[in-house]
């Protein structure tokens, strides 16, 4: 049984519902951030990141930093490039506009390539956006939180190695990693920032990042000083450096509780091959589509190899708002997001299916979610095609 | 009895031991960032600041971000100077030079009072540099954590209203807020700087900030864009004023846990008169003074009125080094820290005293500390005079 208070599935896309052993590691007693236990408890964090990101390049370095996922942003812009550099941000929705606004803040020049709302860039397109400017990277949200879009990262990164070579490939892995399939070191990947509370499954607080070998090169080789302070790897490269070696060291404050209730989730997510876990969402993520399309809803991702593993956005029938029916969601015991995009976020809601709700077999969080779903629609007035709903 | 695990007393400057029910609130369930009981718990913390920081003016503006103490810093650079802009910091020991590093980074130029360790830059001194040059703020470090030493914040307040009444009156609180008395509108602060792990009582994780109307005022004034995204206030100024007035927002994942064990920590704070609890930290901080002088012991701050309430920085005997006496304290039940100041970090040990091991009647953790230290001592071969440890 649960040892968490009775309360409604939190199936947003982020933050995701948490495991009770992970929770509890949120209360362990306070530690000095620089004594032995805590520094260990880091330094094995910092390893097992590695092996979430499928990286064994020792060159490869991770950072987690208090934050949220939006601080991994500002470490992108403020270290791997310098005012005036010109970057290439893809564009499937809310995140890649908010990103690009984090690199237009630190003097960077960013060229959006956009794509119809639902759609994402094709690989045409983005050849073209490349041969047309010097651009020291390209970000590309895997999965947009605002759309539920999917990005083919190895697809991108493949193409930018060839047409490219010299760019930096940054991927927002915010709404993905944990639960969809990341090979840092296979797709030769750059920079991936994320976040703790998604399909990592630790509460909220943590900007995470994996960095290449490649990325801590172009840092060093900065002509000016990074550009912020609190996200700068200056300060940070040799504390992680150190925690990972298990020796204590400063910069600011860490904040253990977050950590160990990391270290916890970690601990969880490695102890089952990886690829199990992106099979369970991807085969969740299908059931889940299965039943919109069931019920004669169709998705923002029009397209099936558009569409995220850990969420689903779905327009609601015509006419009908968010607040129509998220109170009967809620009333059943689940609860959804609205819309984020703001050309249409009175259209549609957001379902995310990621972490335990997924992963723990003693939870029944989706098959309640899709049954709520199903009869709210009903209760507010919606009729679905052959009576499914 | 206490719900945590048994463990050591951490009694360094931060993070300082929690209360049990304040750890509870670190697991509590996954909640939406944007749904009404979340939303409502973080309203009532906005508004449960506006206490502690003693402000009743409605233009007084609190801040809770995910991050670190040192996110203050960046806010402050990033938000209220423009690059080119002069700033005076005040000198009292480590931090001091990271804030001037930290306005550097956003070209702002800091000119740093120094005063000799263990003192701090008299009034007389203050006055004259104010009349050198047009600083459009100073930042006084309130209790410097690598010293503590305390600085007088109204006398400098008062001191700057008088002689330079247009530059910005800047707090480093985050080693005082929650022990040492802060009086936001009676003394005109302009922003005060805090973090949750020291005497606020809450784990580590959360930048807490206050800034005044006149503050807010000049950073919309601004000819130039803030200098940072994820600390910027034009992203974050409209979300605390709708958590404030109970209504959804969102520019980045605020950590519900943490700012629930906020709520926990400022509820108990503010259910006794702040006056209390100021009286009953310098009234520790007297006692633990006096056990260190009847040790033979010195402290860095060699004036009595220089000496900070929530901590204690120690010369340990002439000779000696933390290697040779924290793990004796550390076997007897007590952390302390090591010393931080570059050019004398060898020579002392730091003993923090805040928050419940301070406050709570359950706790006999400064008593047994001040045990431990006196026979620690002599079992390495202290002799303190007069046969007292």
């Amino acid at each position: 049984m649960s040892s968490q208070a009775p309360h409604p599935a939190l199936l947003i896309p982020g933050p995701i519902e948490f495991d009770d052993e992970v929770l509890q590691s949120m209360s362990h007693y306070s530690e000095s951030h620089v004594g032995a236990p805590f520094v260990n408890t880091f330094g094995e964090v910092l390893g097992m990141l590695r092996k979430l990101f499928i990286t064994e390049d020792p060159k490869s370095q991770p950072f987690v930093i208090s934050g949220s996922g939006t601080l991994g942003w500002d470490q992108v812009a403020a270290n791997l490039v310098e005012p005036g550099d010109d970057v290439l941000v893809l564009h499937t929705g809310y995140f890649a506009d908010s990103f690009a606004d984090c690199f237009e803040t630190y003097g960077i020049k960013p060229t959006q390539l956009k794509a119809p709302i639902g759609d994402r860039p094709q690989q045409d397109e983005v050849e073209k956006a490349l041969k047309e400017k010097n651009y020291k990277l390209i970000s590309i949200t895997h999965t947009d939180t605002s759309t539920g879009v999917l990005s083919e990262i190895k697809g991108i990164a493949d193409l930018v190695h060839r047409v490219s070579p010299d760019t930096l490939v940054i991927v927002d892995g915010v709404c993905s990693v944990g639960c969809e399939e990341i090979r840092f070191d296979d797709w030769k990947l750059d920079c991936v920032i994320t976040a703790s509370q998604k399909a990592i499954g630790c509460p909220a607080g943590l900007s995470i990042v994996m960095a290449s070998g490649r990325a801590i090169e172009r840092f060093k080789a900065r002509k000016t000083p990074p550009g912020s302070y609190f996200g700068s790897w200056k300060n940070w490269l040799p504390i992680m450096q150190n925690y990972e070696a298990k020796k204590p060291s400063y910069f600011a404050t860490p904040p253990p509780q977050l950590i160990h209730a990391l270290h916890t989730s970690l601990t969880q997510i490695l102890s089952k091959p990886l690829e199990e876990r992106f099979k369970i969402h991807h085969e969740t993520s299908q059931k889940v589509k299965k039943a919109i399309a069931d019920l004669g809803l169709k998705q923002l991702a029009s397209k099936p190899e558009n569409q995220a593993n850990g969420m689903t956005a779905i327009y609601l029938p015509e006419g009908m708002t968010p607040p129509a029916i998220l109170p009967t969601l809620m009333k059943k015991g689940v609860i959804f997001a609205g819309g984020l995009h703001k050309e249409i976020a009175t259209k549609y809601v957001r379902f995310g299916h990621m972490g335990v709700s997924v992963t723990d077999p003693k939870r029944d969080d989706i098959d309640r979610a899709l049954k709520a779903l199903g009869e709210g629609l009903k209760e507010v007035g919606y009729e679905a095609p052959n009576g499914k709903a």
